[in-house]
């Protein structure tokens, strides 16, 4: 795989051609939490490291470099992604009780409630800066929306009396739980170039498409999924009272079922009617229609794609679609 | 005070001529966490609307218009450095676990730590919304370091294993707690006009200089203040084992006051000594010191303000400097 002359899959080539500009996004991810010489920038650090397939940060420099911006300031734009994801998933994890992170201890599990809140609010600056090292007033605004999407999203899913009951209300929430941070990567990245209005908005839209997809997808594994590939127990979703596509595609099918509607009602699970829910849900046609709404999400998000330039960065991006929807597979 | 053509007072003038401008920054804090209708945005609301006498906004806007900076992005700046203020203030309430805050309730008593979270995280949005929105690259930089000053400093005072026990711990605490939120509004407010480099780090150093002494005022009244107008008993501080400049002084003169000294070793004060401790600190001449210090601070901001344009803008700027040290006779 490493001798791409050989190779005719555009992404290993791409993937080998954007390896040093992903080393640079490591580096600096790296420095931004290395001058602060507490043990909880250090965990801080470690959660960074332990940080997955980047797949935020490769949108970035691919969409970008598409549509020609500048590959100092992307690496600046992929890195603040990166870091702001990193922020959330820290705050989320405290309001979340969430255990476990990347497969190690989740922050709030080592530390207190405050200095986990610290350590996030420590990364949103650490992102703020990385962003505004990218030297773009636009991106800078799209910087800020995205992050009030999601955090306002937070709130409305805390605040919320009963459990997602609809597929409406599932996609608003994705869409600003996920989507939002995906858009903001692609939607930045084009910003960065002298791409125009239209390659702007054809970048946003792939990156909301494929968030959209992409949280599916995870919705999915979570009731069909190895939990050793997983990191944790199948269904872990509706045992904490989170109902998701499949779980809302089986409740159309079955709107009395009481053991869902008593979830819904109580934002919490009852473990006695909890495995039967679960068999129920896997062994219905839920877990094929949410299969099939991610794909038709890939589906456009393919189809805005075809607008950009034909350029290897657009094989890539489709690869990068392409596999969320395929990562079941694997 | 009302007829501005017959006082000689320049503040109460420039007050007037601010008047407008300030009210602009009270509606755009105000629409900027009206657009979510939930309960959670409602407080935070109140709480920015119970929000003090605006000193940091002021100041942003006295010093833009000082160094000839555009008046709507001034707005735009001076509201996002109320809006930062109120977001560090509900993490730190919650971290410092608060009960009172602008003479209500704290945001952490009347909501759970998670919602607390989202709300200090969505103040932060919005104060990064409003700072894009006034268009310089170089004071986004600004903020996002001063953001990152704020919170690493925030980050050391948690994790140190004993009380400040050094006016030296002390000053790079204040510095990083209050300062860095004053030399960002003033500095800030330099960057966005054409003023040269020289006039900019003027604009930055007054208003550090004015944030030590506002910083160290606050610490004094904490001893000698009327607990009406605090709004918190006296000696809160040392109630919760936090050593400010007054009981430096006093450990100074009295190295081996065992209450003082157990209270910096445990970050905790023993009910039994406290009352004995605060008054004896009052009683010395550790507050003349501590007051001294404070019209140190405001010697210098004086000093690096008389390099500034003899405008109108800078005597109202001198009036707030002098009124910082004036607080207590009020």
């Amino acid at each position: 795989m490493s001798d791409i002359t050989t190779t005719t899959y555009p992404t290993l080539t791409l993937a080998d051609l954007f390896q040093e500009r992903l080393q640079q996004v490591e580096t600096l991810l790296d420095v931004q939490v290395a001058d602060e010489y507490s043990s909880l920038a250090l965990a801080l650090r470690q959660l960074i490291r332990a940080g997955g397939k980047r797949i935020r940060p490769r949108l970035v420099l691919l969409t970008g470099s598409l549509l020609g911006s500048d590959p100092n300031r992307l690496v600046h734009l992929a890195a603040a992604v990166e870091m702001l994801h990193t922020a959330t998933l820290i705050h989320d994890d405290l309001i979340d009780e969430s255990v476990l992170r990347r497969g190690m201890e989740a922050l709030n599990v080592q530390w207190t409630p405050a200095a986990t809140v610290l350590a996030g609010d420590f990364a949103f600056t650490r992102a703020a800066e990385l962003v505004a090292a990218a030297d773009s007033t636009a991106v800078m605004h799209l910087f800020a929306e995205s992050m009030a999407v999601m955090v306002a999203g937070e709130m409305r899913q805390l605040l919320r009396e009963r459990g997602i009951a609809s597929r409406e209300e599932y996609y608003d929430w994705i869409s600003a739980k996920t989507a939002a941070l995906f858009e903001l990567a692609t939607g930045a990245a084009a910003l960065l170039g002298r791409a125009d209005a239209k390659s702007v908005d054809a970048g946003r839209r792939f990156g909301h498409e494929i968030g959209m997809a992409f949280q599916i997808m995870d919705d999915v594994l979570d009731f069909t999924g190895n939990p050793v590939t997983l990191g944790k127990p199948v269904g872990s979703d509706l045992r904490q009272g989170v109902v998701t596509l499949p779980a809302l595609y089986y409740l159309e099918a079955h709107p009395d079922d009481s053991a869902l509607n008593a979830l819904i009602a109580d934002k919490r699970s009852n473990e006695h009617s909890l495995n039967r829910l679960l068999a129920a849900i896997r062994e219905s046609g839920a877990i094929q229609s949410a299969l099939a709404e991610a794909q038709t999400f890939v589906g456009r998000a393919l189809e805005v794609l075809a607008s950009l330039p034909g350029r290897p960065e657009r094989f890539a991006l489709e690869e990068i679609a392409r596999a969320i929807v395929e990562r079941e597979r694997k």
